[in-house]
């Protein structure tokens, strides 16, 4: 899929995991608790019921102990271990959210994620993410996107390159 | 699914034709264009991609032969020939829509669709069409929501019920 230079932000990244490394840790709640948010900050609860119209809900932690709040997403797509698409515009079953004030972010989006697999054993990881405007998808780059898709994607990488061989899945 | 009286509208009826006679009639264009608009309305234009994140565009013509201004919605979920879902609030590719406003009926939904068979052959057709808030599912219920989809079925019914065995399908 190609990006909209106007509404979408796009994170690529080549790294040493396999496709199966990537998407366990986007698809198992205690995996995902660990890397997904970049440190101090932390996910103190995950809940992934992993088919399309199922839930997708993290809630994640300042260094202070304040929530963030909830939000329900859903899943639009799930093709292991190539293809995850996501949303918080919809919750569960797909039932459409009120209003992009009522999301923690305060916009919508969509992330389609790729991982296709290198002939290193590794994985290219795209992630598109589109906004419903221009608007949301400034918004969204001012908060760090970049910065913080990286760090948290190195604290995937580290996290399963320290795992041992037969703990990997 | 439960419908949440806020924000839903449900439409049910059972009807003579079997599941797979409905499931023809709402994804396949040629069939759909001959019932889903309400006569003297027609629709003159259709797109149908049957899959998740595939394009679900109709046109719609007034008996003066204006055309409604055509939104590409996208399907949810397809799951032949039981469940259909779709949305207007995303087009192809999961692509979010910039504001409510942006499409021709001025609000969001998603409509979840259940063709059950009966034990006489029939179908008990159910649709649920999710809203964003009240004043979705009021603007939507003041259209003539219940009347239009009924007017609608209506149509398919005699479609299919005319049909030859030899061209039902």
């Amino acid at each position: 899929m190609m990006p909209d230079p106007r509404f979408d932000l796009k994170f690529h990244r080549d790294v040493s995991l396999s496709p199966d490394q990537v998407w366990d840790g986007w698809t198992h709640p205690e995996t995902l608790m660990k890397w997904f948010c970049p440190r101090p900050w932390k996910v103190v609860e995950c809940e992934i019921d992993l088919r399309p119209g199922g839930i997708f809900r993290t809630v994640m932690q300042s260094p202070e102990g304040m929530n963030m709040p909830d939000d329900a997403g859903t899943f639009l797509a799930v093709e292991a271990p190539h293809r995850l698409v996501w949303t918080n515009a919809l919750g569960p079953d797909f039932r459409p959210k009120p209003k992009p004030e009522d999301v923690h972010l305060g916009f919508f989006f969509v992330v389609d994620l790729r991982f296709t697999p290198l002939p290193n054993g590794g994985t290219s990881y795209t992630a598109i993410v589109m906004h419903q405007d221009e608007q949301g998808r400034q918004a969204h780059a001012a908060m760090g996107f970049e910065q913080g898709w990286g760090i948290a994607l190195d604290q995937l990488v580290e996290l399963k390159g320290s795992a041992k061989p037969n703990e990997r899945r």
